[in-house]
């Protein structure tokens, strides 16, 4: 592979920053991978795991040689580590970042720097496992992932092409899409599914015989939670990140749980297999396409 | 392994019988497998790939010489099926299901027998796929699973006995439990799981851009929308089958969902975080707990 760049910087080196570290590594694209985050803890150990070059806990030291700037810091602190690298990013440098949501991040650039700058390409890779942290980072989290980028009028062409190459390099296939159509669909296909994993886990937990009650847990019940055991933290961050779009979702949802319920209440056997069968050719179709893929 | 029984009749040969009738076949359990169904096809397909050695369309002709007795077929089915079998079944035979809720089975044998008889053992294998027919079926789906049977008051002893070193040769870990607290139970782990999983997917679905929202499924929607290809027609029967304690479980869910949203709009961290991090608290434990055994 080609080295893209001399000098990346990753900032904020946990499951999701490491993980395109190592992948970097892996096909060469870079020089040099500084790694930089408010914990020095983690930084050494990203450099003991060989995750990272080196570290710099200072951020504007850390992005001063950069000519690819990773943010990758849950979406909440964007503005705030944006504002402590602002004077410091070299003008060639190419911003990006690997946000679940990116009304968020684009607004954070427009407070900081009045607009989203010509050369930041947001970037969103459909990649995660409910784990977090440096020491579960691997060089195939982005293998075969879909990335969605999110440019905007003023992207500068050249900074959109290069980060196409270097997802591509990682592996990825990508996409590009509009802001506010990716914050949609996300809130749908991620989003929402998290909301309802933690609601169901907290309902299940605090039924009286909890202890019994996930002792008869099986395959699918196992499956269907996984996703209530992401970081707390990260997932609160994407919620009010991405507000008006899940809180929509939700209420689709809700919607739907109603119907269903009502015709459950009912005894109405032909909603009930209606609804069934309809979620059954959706889901079928996606399991259907990853197949033929 | 010891043969338990000389004939055991499956009523019913989809995933849950046929994968019975392997186990029994590859622990050497019985000696003779009768399967019958309304289906000929069916059965003929189940004697073709050896899960049963011979079939009987006539349910009354296929228990008559029957020692074991299963119910594999739909929970709603069981009352006509018990009809159906009423008159030629032999006095020591045993009569057990597979059923994924209980109350509803033993009702169905009130209504045919009067009451619950004394050699009838109630079964729950707590295992499955999202597969379904015989083709489907494999010999190990109830190996190292839980099993709960629901004695009621006059269950013979030696019935209970026999079902017990049944399943347990079986290489399932056999429980007892009441019948009521065991349909609580399952509507939490398992038929509340299903309904909100059949509800999403409805949901987004019917979403307008529904191809390319599912184009950027992750695995965690994978993993969380799995049981959504469930059976149809198998769950519609559990659903109603189980309607009271379920709608118990999607009302206690629906409390903390509106908790959740009501959080988010109001960007109340504290409560956000709390309930994510209790969920992810409860759902690690199952993890933890799979690991240590």
């Amino acid at each position: 592979m080609t080295t893209l760049f001399n000098t990346v910087c990753i900032i904020g080196v946990g499951l999701m920053g490491g993980s395109l570290a190592r992948t970097i590594k892996k096909h060469s694209l870079a020089k040099i991978i500084i790694g930089t985050s408010r914990n020095r803890d983690h930084l050494q150990e990203a450099v003991q795991l060989g995750v990272i070059d080196k570290f710099e806990t200072d951020l504007a030291k850390a992005v001063a040689d950069a000519d690819l700037i990773v943010l990758a810091t849950p979406v909440g602190a964007s503005e705030k580590v944006l504002q402590a690298i602002k004077s410091a990013i070299k003008p060639s440098a190419i911003i990006t970042d690997l946000g679940s949501t990116k009304q968020s991040v684009a607004d954070a650039m427009v407070k900081v720097f009045g607009n989203v700058p010509d050369n930041a390409v947001l970037a969103h890779p459909i990649a995660g496992t409910e784990q977090s942290g440096v020491a579960a980072s691997f060089a195939e989290l982005y293998q075969e992932r879909r990335v969605i980028l999110t440019p905007v009028a003023n992207t500068n062409t050249d900074a959109l092409q290069k980060i196409t190459a270097f997802w591509q390099a990682c592996g990825a296939e990508v996409i590009n899409m509009e802001i506010t159509h990716h914050d949609e669909v996300l809130a749908a296909t991620s989003h929402l599914p998290h909301v309802i994993a933690y609601a169901m886990v907290n309902t299940l937990a605090h039924m009286n015989d909890k202890q019994e009650i996930f002792n008869y847990a099986a395959g699918g019940f196992k499956d269907f939670t996984r996703i209530a055991s992401s970081d707390p933290t990260m997932w609160l961050d994407i919620c009010l990140a991405n507000k008006a779009a899940l809180l929509k979702a939700v209420k689709l949802f809700k919607d739907d749980l109603d119907k269903l319920t009502v015709a459950i209440e009912a005894d109405d056997k032909k909603v009930i297999h209606e609804m069934f069968s309809f979620a059954k050719q959706s889901r079928d179709a996606i399991t259907d396409a990853d197949k033929s893929n």
